[in-house]
């Protein structure tokens, strides 16, 4: 029996749900300390291990350590978050401004990945009818990083205030390319224990009930009753 | 110093790579077992979990169990197989006849992964630039239940060869919600240790050299040197 084939130990599945449930979207406390190639590398195999629609492995992934190019993307971000901050009011505008929403300067690097839509590998499997799922792939292979930085003490922020075509522009990504996400990434030394969004009082953590449907769209899952 | 404030042990990062490395697109063994709903709860507390754009949450999820209904769904997917393989020819024609594409009648449970893209949670934080996000933070939930499945021996697969507006019909989805992923889930005997497609020829594994870059998507990022 190789040890693939062998079942996850109690120990192990409790280190799977572990990093499921304290992953968290690091926006500030980054160390200036750069992560070494080697671990970099141990993420970035991670997420190529992630699943594809027909195989298709469309992820591109483009290190940007270089200062100049990471504080020309923090201006991006301050554009779009400016316009962003626009449409809060009172209360709710009051709260945007305070929130601390990305630590690009801080992170010593960043990962903007890709989807090479183009892309001939997996000839074309599964996307007849969606093609959407090549995206999705590339999200996958994210989570995937995500997660695996959190268990070596990474923290990955992922910054969807950006105006994409900006830094596609940037990065010279070709058209034919897709931006799905533009992360930092960095050694931190804590990971908060509720996301930053719930602390500061954005929003509330839903329950498990009510994003639970049985057999239709419109019909409950009775939780309780099923979890006796 | 709690629980979440320790950094991962050796044994518990190896156990959070294996999981990475170790997950499969099941289409076949599912055992006619179903799953505990304690269990089937666990999964699904793992996807809730994920991270999501301003705290949205915006995942729903459909349990399919009635037979009825899953042979229904199987009917969509021949239906979209069958014009799927008339776009393959010769050897490669030949080929994708022979795949086993998916596991539904055989699965005792479908999980059906919706975005409620209309949602007011997370009050439109970072979708004003990025509105796409919503929807792959319900890629990352579905991450996040494929890797906590695996860890419980507990196999998943993913079919998009489906018409998503045929199955938003039979699940009674409204239109302002969209269809991401539907899946087979149940207990199997055993993961394979490659990738279907990988086994059958369809598509090789990419070098991890292959999808990297640096500063600039048109820029090769030297990994052996970086491995050094």
């Amino acid at each position: 029996m190789t040890d693939s084939k062998k079942g996850f130990s109690q120990d192990e599945r409790k280190a799977v749900y572990r990093v499921l449930r304290e992953r968290r979207d690091v926006r500030s406390g980054y160390l200036p300390r750069p992560l070494e190639n080697t671990t970099l590398c141990r993420l970035l195999d991670a997420a190529h291990s992630a699943p594809s629609v027909g195989l298709m492995q469309p992820w591109r992934f483009i290190v940007v350590r270089d200062p100049a190019q990471r504080a020309r993307v923090h201006e991006v971000f301050l554009h779009a978050n400016e316009a962003a901050a626009v449409g809060y009011t009172d209360e709710r505008g009051a709260l945007y401004a305070q929130l601390k929403l990305e630590g690009l300067l801080e992170a010593p690097q960043h990962l903007c990945v890709v989807c090479d839509t183009a892309s001939k590998q997996g000839h074309g499997l599964g996307r007849r009818s969606m093609p959407e799922t090549s995206t999705y792939s590339v999200v996958c292979a994210i989570q995937n990083l995500w997660l695996a930085a959190r268990a070596e003490g990474i923290g990955v922020g992922w910054v969807s205030i950006l105006d994409p075509y900006a830094i596609k522009d940037l990065l010279r990504i070709p058209p034919g390319a897709e931006l799905v996400a533009y992360l930092s990434i960095g050694y931190v030394e804590e990971f908060a224990e509720r996301p930053d969004l719930e602390r500061a009082g954005w929003e509330e953590r839903a329950s498990l009930a009510s994003v639970l449907r049985s057999e239709y769209f419109d019909q409950p899952y009775l939780l309780e009753e099923a979890r006796q």
